[in-house]
């Protein structure tokens, strides 16, 4: 039987090269070997974003063609919006009675988040309970795998304690006619660890909305020209003809990432030996960005307007979830026993 | 309008004279004069019982016959079973994003109940988040009152808080076509403060499953009788010639709670100069507690084989509790830029 893999992306704004490379390069990837799940998911933009949730379903919609213009294949993975799957929120509220608050309390994430977001009164019942929401999403599915970075193994491994802890006092055989395997009831999720590249700002520092130092997917390639020729580069080499260092300039680091390695090899001789200026530098920069965002412009160009294709993907994606989180919900709630029905509330059989 | 009440019991067993006279009196007396919600509270069960939740399913049944055999009436009271709405999980997620950690820990009963349950490992998110679920019932329904003891008024403030909190950031103008009030979102619902009365187990200890000093209300006439035999007296009174003190005996205080005013002036007084002995004062009891019960025996003997008038009961509680239930929750996510639907999701208008 081939794996299942879980993964999400909060839909906060458009996408740029940062998730490109960050997540949805390999996601594209994992769909040769493993049955994919990708889930919008706004209930955890929310918990951050409760007081302005913004347009979040603005935000959904471009989360969705970004997806899409990467190649992430509607035919081959399910793609779905976290709340339109209500079980997402049964299953949270059941894994939470499971959940030890010293668990969610000692996760490192969890008091870092709290003193960077001070602003937003961020210490609350929902945030503290982020990696049960995320443990939901993961077991809903029993997926066996989750990419992550090594941000993100505390809140995995929390995912697999409470599996572990719901396995411990409900498994057991399975009597009425599911095909689940008999015990445990979830699979106990593994991180499928990937290096994630941090990509820098256009000025080097972190990418941000606020900075506006981002090359987003869907960019014009004139936009993605201009960005390129606007990057800062090495601050030592002021004169065309000085020799400029690449391992300290931004513009180098994106050519690591997204030109080939005969343009990477070039660049990095001949900005040494200023054989190459800052200008042609960022021209081959730009190239290469436009040679992957091309692809992407043409998939994209066919969706953007066909609201009725992009509707058929979410229903079809969100139904296929659901299917598979009923299937979990219905072996877990004969477990606790919570009734199926009014029908089975009142034992007819 | 007819103002709205919720109420609930956790499906923990068959009901007894503690549970009618501490709520189900007044419930029944509340239909009057309320719309009300009477919730089957499973989930909360499960909140403390998560490690073994024994036959649940079976106590609904029980707890359903119970309220019907009291009174409780489901042409004018809508009953309904909390896992069966799954509304409450989704609305509990959404809440618990805007409940500040500090208003569950400072909750007075919270630490007690550490304390008190600490064999049953219950210092989980699901057990702090117990009045953020309470809030979500509660809100779901746009309840204006909730029939409450002293004890549980803490609670209460919790859920008003967290009302206030979210009509303060989201509350204002519908744009759609709902018929809802534009402006707060919920309701803050307010307290229904009754006295109500601890009754004492047979054996003047506290009540309890676990000492089987409880009269049932599904236990037969003759039970009743041997049960009230069975009673704890006055131990000072040794000889039948002895006067007695009704102010200590358990028996006369359920004379006070379930006898005619006349009984309990005529056993209070014979009582004192030994006029009348404890067996017979007994006798008078379980005629008092069989006519309160043999009614609710009428109603019970109609009902308890019919399944499928048991079932009907709650498929139509559950639809009526679920459509009021989508009114909330359309207007909450509409607030809180959260998609309907899959063409919602994409904008499609």
């Amino acid at each position: 039987m081939t794996n299942r893999i879980l993964s999400g992306m909060r839909p906060t704004g458009r996408l740029q090269l940062g998730n490109y490379v960050g997540a949805l390069k390999n996601w594209v990837h994992l769909q040769d070997e493993y049955d994919c799940f990708f889930m919008i998911a706004d209930w955890h933009a929310l918990t951050s974003n409760y007081a302005d949730p913004g347009d979040m379903r603005r935000n959904m919609r471009a989360v969705l063609l970004d997806w899409l213009a990467s190649g992430i294949d509607p035919e081959r993975s399910t793609i779905f919006v976290q709340s339109l799957v209500k079980e997402h929120a049964e299953l949270n509220l059941l894994l939470g009675m499971f959940t030890p608050l010293a668990w969610l309390e000692r996760c490192p994430t969890y008091k870092d988040q709290i003193t960077q977001l001070a602003n937003k009164e961020i210490e609350t019942h929902g945030f503290l309970g982020y990696p049960v929401l995320m443990a939901a999403d993961i077991i809903l599915y029993r997926a066996n795998f989750v990419p992550v970075g090594e941000d993100q193994l505390p809140h995995l491994e929390i995912a697999r304690e409470i599996a572990r802890r719901v396995n411990f006092f409900h498994g057991g055989p399975i009597e009425t006619g599911t095909n689940l395997p008999t015990r445990p009831i979830f699979p106990e999720p593994e991180p499928l660890l990937s290096a994630i590249p941090r990509l820098a700002g256009l000025d080097g520092r972190k990418m941000s909305k606020s900075y506006d130092n981002a090359i987003y997917l869907d960019d014009t390639a004139e936009t993605v020209q201009t960005k390129a020729r606007s990057m800062m580069t090495d601050p030592a080499r002021v004169r065309r003809t000085d020799p400029g260092n690449p391992d300290i300039c931004p513009v180098f680091s994106y050519h690591k990432l997204f030109s080939s390695p005969e343009i990477v090899a070039e660049v990095d001789r001949d900005c040494r030996t200023a054989a190459i200026g800052c200008i042609d530098c960022k021209k081959l920069l730009a190239n290469s960005l436009n040679t992957l965002l091309d692809p992407m412009r043409e998939r994209r160009a066919v969706l953007e307007n066909d609201t009725p294709r992009l509707t058929e993907i979410l229903e079809a994606g969100n139904a296929r979830a659901r299917e598979e989180a009923e299937r979990t919900m219905g072996v877990l709630r004969e477990r606790l026993s919570l009734p199926a029905s009014a029908r089975d509330a009142v034992n007819a059989s």
